[in-house]
């Protein structure tokens, strides 16, 4: 049923999707284009995809049957404007960005109507601090969540008229991945993604930014801040490493939700220091002991 | 040297303390005392101590060679009040309390002198969200920094007189456990933990405390959460769990440095949150990225 799939950005996600792909006993061809040359060579050489495409003329003229858009937003909504003209109903493209509200829209707007391709808004709960193909696993979306978040009015599973059958192949793939499929709506998708991603990726950035600025100028104090930071300081400054480029476009496409949930964490923060004396310094740590129980 | 050690308080850190003896080769009697009588059944039942005393009293007269407190730091300083009176210059007091700036001002006042006990201030690097004798390791301290803290006019092997044979004996003992042990003035430990384990401490708790307030009255935003969140929420809550009863002590014995620390967080939030369109967003995260690469 998919015989041609054509990966646009093969770091971490799109090269994982073209290994899993291939992993999990795909047959068809995996076409891919990055528009970092080293990337799409590192992908080729792992064998994520069968064939590098040459250029985004090359994209637009590539005929496959679904296309994968593995960038970050901005450049996601771009590519989506740019393919649906070219693109017929037999041609699905789906994406693993981060926030979907705006590419729910776009593609509300662009695609599943009569005579244009689908478009399935997707997002893998995977990844790693650090990008690039070269950490692409065929295994990364193993036991991960794969989000789908499909627009009212999409030709889903769920709603509509049902999903095209090549949505359905794309679905029964990201399964053979072994994640692990929901739907959620793209708005209450990025309400959510700001608390449970987008808040703690902030929070481990500015950690480590705070850190950085407080000791860059004392080596001792850095000596003492690498040797005595235990597991704690570790995990709670990982997602430091990760890179802007990435989540700028999380920032610019979910602001207000973000905002939000930073200033609620802000005032957190000063209610535990203004209570670091008090009682209620216990009814915080059971409270957040109580989250913690519920995840076990 | 060593033949009897007492340990005082065999949770996590104690019977773990219990454990690396034995595992080590230690040939001698490790006493235990905890004020909660299922955590010294289970450190007797794991092996971590081969006598449960039945009484502070029984501590007070046990007349071991090396005192072990691995309570939390306000228990501490009150051991070390109940014990200098009844110890002679020929025992040794050591802690693996989580900050050093009040214990070793009391142990200045009242050990290493002239026919008192000697007293070693330390702190293992190590630990888990939850503590308890059950999840207890013979290897805990494996890999991780011991930190002995000595105050100005402590017999260290560093300065002064020389270590005594009983603390020479302990360090010993320390680094047959797999740690590395480090110097640090108590000051600057408490200044430099504030950073680096108490302001992460404290974030968890307040993300976990926040995510819980936001969701606990909505339990389908609540299940949304628990499926998506991956291994960054689990990682920036995962302290979330940890006990209040430890961490009050941190927060009333450092609290102007934790303080600091946290109202900086703030401030950095802030910063980060009216951001978010522009392109000193960049910047936090070219800083986070710095320190991170120093920590490979």
């Amino acid at each position: 049923m998919i015989e041609r799939v054509l990966i646009v950005g093969t770091g971490l996600i799109g090269a994982s999707v073209g290994l899993a792909l291939k992993a999990n006993g795909f047959e068809g061809t995996v076409v891919g284009w990055d528009a970092n040359a080293a990337e799409l060579e590192t992908a080729l050489r792992r064998g994520a995809i069968d064939e590098a495409l040459a250029s985004r003329e090359a994209v637009l003229a590539a005929d496959a049957d679904v296309y994968v858009l593995a960038t970050p937003v901005l450049p996601i909504l771009d590519w989506m404007q740019r393919l649906a003209p070219v693109l017929s109903e037999q041609q699905l493209v789906t994406d693993v960005g981060s926030t979907k509200r705006e590419i729910a829209a776009l593609a509300k707007k662009l695609y599943n109507r009569e005579g244009s391709a689908r478009f399935l808004p997707g997002h893998p709960m995977a990844g790693k601090e650090l990008g690039g193909a070269a950490l692409a696993e065929a295994d990364l979306f193993r036991g991960a969540t794969w989000l789908f978040t499909p627009c009212s009015g999409l030709l889903t599973a769920e709603g509509g008229g049902g999903a095209s059958p090549l949505e359905a192949a794309w679905r029964a793939w990201v399964s053979r991945f072994g994640a692990q499929v929901r739907e959620l709506d793209p708005v209450r998708h990025d309400a959510v993604c700001a608390w449970v991603s987008h808040l703690p990726q902030m929070v481990s950035t500015a950690l480590a930014a705070l850190l950085e600025d407080t000791f860059a100028g004392d080596p001792e104090g850095m000596a003492a801040v690498q040797a005595i930071g235990g597991r704690a300081l570790r995990e709670m400054t990982r997602l430091g490493a990760s890179p802007y480029s990435m989540w700028r476009d999380v920032a610019l496409t979910n602001t207000a939700a973000l905002a939000a949930a930073l200033a609620a964490l802000e005032q957190r923060l000063a209610h535990v220091r203004e209570n670091l004396r008090t009682p209620e310094l216990r009814e915080e740590f059971a409270t957040a002991n109580k989250f913690r129980a519920k995840r076990g």
